[in-house]
């Protein structure tokens, strides 16, 4: 354990520690992918907890959007010049490092090196990279990936700046042709940046051959001001992401050499002639790479949230259960396990679906490197899904748990709005999740007419070769089997309802295919999201049964699994028995499966969010403290407040005394006040 | 229509209204309590929208938490003055021009008016509102309600704070005896006030009397320095409510003269004698009223947030449907006609239910009057209940209608993130929801037994003596009446099937009543749901069906009023089908009467939100503008960001630049800047 970990804990919370059935620490390693890796990830904590720039900061809640901007932006160069000094090259050094420095919030140099660099370094030339990698290597070029525009968003060959080749002069124009074609959102674009990789329409010799990317400056190098044609600036303040200058930039006939065009694969000659790229699937990648990591983002954000909110419910007590006994604590009740305890289980389903999808993002692409695509489809289906899935949950459950710790959990000092407005943009970008669902949707139906035509399908879409005429196999003991059957009978009859629906309405209402596309879209969203939870709960179920825990640790895994499943199918009762799959009495017995689970998990609550092993410099709230020393922190938090730099404002002899009452003389006034 | 309305209006907004089948000026009278009301309204939402004062505002959010508090503070106490000059009077004036004003910016003196007067004028004796009320009336006292403390929000037995009487000096001592009974959350009590009523334990003659209500004064009244004794301040900022100081208070021993105890009902003689109060139940009131007006807030945060994503949507275009075709309005789509026509059929439902709720208040208030207490139980129940569910509905809602908006959403210029933050608190203060639904189910828990005792229930809850057996009456045709029966069977089963597992574990298993209670606490927190559910469908179901509008405007309610009810059964299908109370076929009628009952409102959806009848100024949303200029709106609003005021921040000298590589000369970074 940290240093930072040890102290004088709360004793219904040292209490809450002591009845834990299994190793938290061991829990922790399962969770780091082992021991020397958790230790690894422990010491980067320790070393940016203990930083004396970071305590040095104003907190980001106590800043104004201007000051959040402008303090994330000097601790962000900081981290970035301490990642080079301590030479942290790993994603896993400098992603433990820089959470522990600035969790939740939002770099403004970031993405320069999460997209512009990458971009340049996947799409460019040799003698792209060669010109250009150096100097954007050591910062002299910042940039950002203008993608986004004021009319459009997920819907990308909709956007429409261009870029016109211009054979005279050999140059590109780049020109924001209308209101809606102003880039707008790009991160770090209105103020940081000083070149940007745009997207637009290519036009030469007349024609348009759609979206390609290039490299455009944005301000000058050496003061920094917009450059002539380049109108831009930040968007304003938003829900969250105050520190990130989220940028508008309308470009009016901004020329850029020829060999500002991205050119490893299309390509544009001198004289104006486009040669197409040899594979337009290759650009799938980065996208579904992405999403890959977004899940493991959502566990991330989910389990923050549920290790304030359970911490703090074991902690507060409210109520006497047994009228004259002690007020309980509020872990104890039956509706507070139910918000908590089946988040719980979702942060860890989220976790290893993201560690799944990830290694499987990883294979995919060797396999690629050696010129096999077959893989491609599934995976982008399964990561577009899963993005959206794992999004959806984790925004509900954030909220969730805010209000699970009641009025302290609106406050700034519990730390939950801060996550939640980081994580709740994940629903949004990237890819807007309704849009990601019916793609995983459009995968699915192709699978579906796979089935229809007798093949059997491979991997994990097998399932819905599933025979829906079966009735559930569950019994009293609830095995996982007959819960994971449940979830492929669901997904399955579901798929098969919208592609019927879907069908129906080609075939006898005579509608077009996009027509009846749409008009099944909603269902086609609920058969995707079925698929999706299918896969999470197979993922949860294959872990548990893996055989890598020790016994008590698989044990509390399998309740925990057990109670995700059970939880699932209470919530989406009516997609798993509207066909009579589920006898009434199998109804029941899932029902009191759940509560039964709930007090299996109720002893290894606290020991459970602990293993996710947060520093509270991460969790920055008073309520999630390790410690469980929450009233005393809320208090120092109160104190700390800029209001109360002063007793009496300036506001008072401004505002409130002028408009009171005079009918009292000041020694009258003084009398009643001094009372 | 106001002035402010009549605009060039963009185009696929001009068509939708085009398209409408009903009089849109006959439903806002009908929402607005006639045609002479709604011109009331507007006539106080042009005064406060043309008033220079408010045009020099500096927006909300550009403003720092600082500046948000003073904003409001000089914003609120100008409102005050006007109102006062403009002699309004009735609470319908004050709404809707405060309304026009600040909305959504809580007053930074607004429980004064709200609590701190009312509680004078209810619980003060005569002597006491001679002495006070004048120097409250006046603003000489500017006081707030001190009842959350740190450790006790809903639960107000547990509150810690204590009133020792005294009767030597004849005095009152307030005290805060533990960390956890400093009182932390009332509004204005930070900065603002000088004066509260608090609740504190009584103490005389060595006894507690349990929680009684004194005036306390808090700063001095000519140089507003707090008192001695007194230590208070803001509690800092929080998710919303930026504008208001919600406060801390600390009290050491500060003694206050026994007339400072409020007397009217309970009192204390000047020997230390208690007398109580001829009756408990009459301070149920007040309580009751507000939960009664956030059914209201409710319904109205939501219909702004339904105004403002279904403008967008009729204006955003994205994606064409069939390949080649124009992009379509995004309210095209069946998944966004899913997203948001069921929550615009909640808003209205909720709008009816709002003004139900409030008329059975009044009425019952006045049977209190009369002497007749018989209906206090059931509107305490109903109004705790229909507080929790409509604002988890409205919360829930609002993020939907957020993220409908994609991106643009998660801006600030939507204005739904401060209808968001202004909103959710609901969901928490004047009584936790989650307790709230277990008050309901506690009267639903007696109702039953009367049920099973063979008694007819009136009113209401009668609906419960529904036989169980009969199974659904539901044909191709829909009917309202089929429907409203459905969500009656749903309610009944859920109580019995709550009942009949409490009683299940006091007798069979063994547990005390408490136990019992608590461990089937989440399906009682399901029936309550059910409960509120049906009669929100009642509600509605008994306004499209009372024959007071015209036709069309009928036609549409009762389109609306099915779509509420069929989607909640969708929503929550298991409920109602788990039984067998459905047909698989019945289920199959229902959910396809979803998706013609969303085409059949399509026509309409602009037109519904335009009933609601909010000025621009009220949604202070770049999207949600009644012309529909969204685009322009959105740029302005960017460049009017605070962070563009300069093209190049000074951030840039400061850290930006000395972290950047300076491998190249001047000479050679201006060369590539330029290009």
């Amino acid at each position: 354990m940290a240093a930072s970990r040890k102290r004088n804990v709360n004793p219904d919370l040292a209490k809450e520690r002591s009845k834990a059935t299994f190793d938290v620490e061991e829990l922790t390693y399962a969770l780091y992918l082992g021991k020397e890796m958790t230790e690894r990830k422990r010491y980067l904590e320790d070393l940016a907890i203990n930083d004396p720039f970071i305590k040095g900061c104003k907190p980001w809640a106590f800043c104004s959007r201007e000051e959040q901007y402008e303090m994330a932006l000097k601790k962000h160069i900081y981290i970035a010049k301490r990642i080079k000094e301590l030479g942290l090259t790993t994603d896993w050094d400098q992603f433990f490092y820089t959470e522990a420095m600035a969790c939740h919030e939002n770099s403004p140099i970031g993405l320069h090196s999460s997209m512009f660099l990458p971009t340049l370094r996947k799409q460019g030339s040799e003698e792209q990279k060669k010109k250009f990698l150096p100097l954007a290597e050591n910062m002299t070029i910042i940039g950002t990936y203008a993608q986004t525009e004021l009319g459009h968003g997920t819907f990308i060959r909709g956007l429409e700046t261009t870029a016109t080749y211009d054979p005279k002069s050999q140059e590109f124009i780049l020109h924001s042709p209308t209101l809606t074609s102003m880039k707008y959102w790009p991160g770090n674009l209105g103020k940081t940046v000083n070149f940007c990789i745009i997207m637009a329409q290519l036009y030469t010799k007349g024609q348009c051959h759609g979206i390609h990317t290039f490299l455009l400056p944005l301000r000058d190098l050496e003061t920094h001001k917009s450059l002539p044609g380049v109108e831009l600036g930040d968007i304003g303040p938003k829900f969250g992401y105050g520190t990130n200058d989220n940028g508008y930039l309308r470009l009016s006939n901004v020329r850029i050499p020829l060999d500002h065009m991205l050119m490893r694969y299309s390509k544009v000659l001198k004289d104006g002639t486009y040669v197409k790229p040899p594979n337009t699937r290759l650009s799938y990648g980065s996208m579904t790479l992405i999403r890959a990591i977004i899940v493991g983002d959502s566990s991330r954000g989910l389990s923050q949230a549920c290790t304030i909110a359970l911490r703090y419910s074991a902690v507060r007590r409210q109520t006497e259960i047994s009228p004259g006994g002690p007020e309980a604590q509020i872990i104890d009740y039956q509706t507070q396990q139910h918000k908590l305890f089946p988040l719980l289980a979702t942060a860890y389903a989220l976790h290893f679906t993201g560690q799944n999808v990830y290694m499987i993002y990883m294979q995919v692409t060797s396999q690629i490197e050696e010129g096999n695509l077959d893989q491609i489809g599934e995976l982008h289906a399964l990561s577009a899904g899963l993005k959206a899935f794992s999004t959806w949950e984790c925004t509900k459950g954030i909220e969730v748990c805010r209000m699970a710790c009641g009025g302290h959990g609106y406050s700034h000092a519990s730390g939950l709005p801060k996550i939640y407005v980081d994580l709740t943009p994940g629903c949004t970008y990237e890819g807007e999740n309704t849009v990601m669902m019916l793609q995983t949707a459009r995968y699915l139906m192709k699978c579906y007419a796979k089935v229809e035509s007798g093949e059997k399908l491979p991997g994990f879409v097998s399932y819905l070769n599933t025979d829906l005429s079966a009735k559930s196999c569950l019994t009293a003991d609830v095995t996982l089997d007959c819960l994971l059957q449940a979830y492929e009978h669901r997904a399955t009859r579901m798929v098969h309802v919208a592609a019927k629906n879907m069908n129906r309405r080609v075939m006898v209402e005579g509608q077009s295919q996009q027509q009846a596309w749409n008009n099944t879209s909603q269902q086609l969203v609920w058969a995707s999201r079925a698929h999706c939870h299918t896969y999470v709960v197979r993922t949860f179920v294959d872990m548990v049964t893996s055989g890598v825990y020790d016994n008590q640790v698989q044990e509390v895994l399998t309740s925990l699994c057990k109670l995700y499943a059970v939880h699932g199918i209470v919530e989406y009762l009516g997609e798993f028995i509207q066909d009579g799959y589920f006898s009434t009495k199998q109804v029941d017995i899932v029902t009191d499966k759940l509560w039964s689970l709930m007090q299996e998990i109720r002893p290894n609550a606290v020991a459970l969010v602990d293993a996710f092993d947060y520093p509270d410099a991460v969790l920055d709230s008073c309520l999630g403290r390790y410690d469980g020393n929450v009233y005393q922190a809320l208090y120092e938090y109160a104190k700390s407040s800029p209001l109360n730099q002063k007793d009496v404002l300036d506001t008072y002899e401004k505002y409130v005394k002028p408009m009171r009452g005079d009918n009292f003389s000041s020694a009258e006034l003084l009398k009643i006040s001094k009372l």
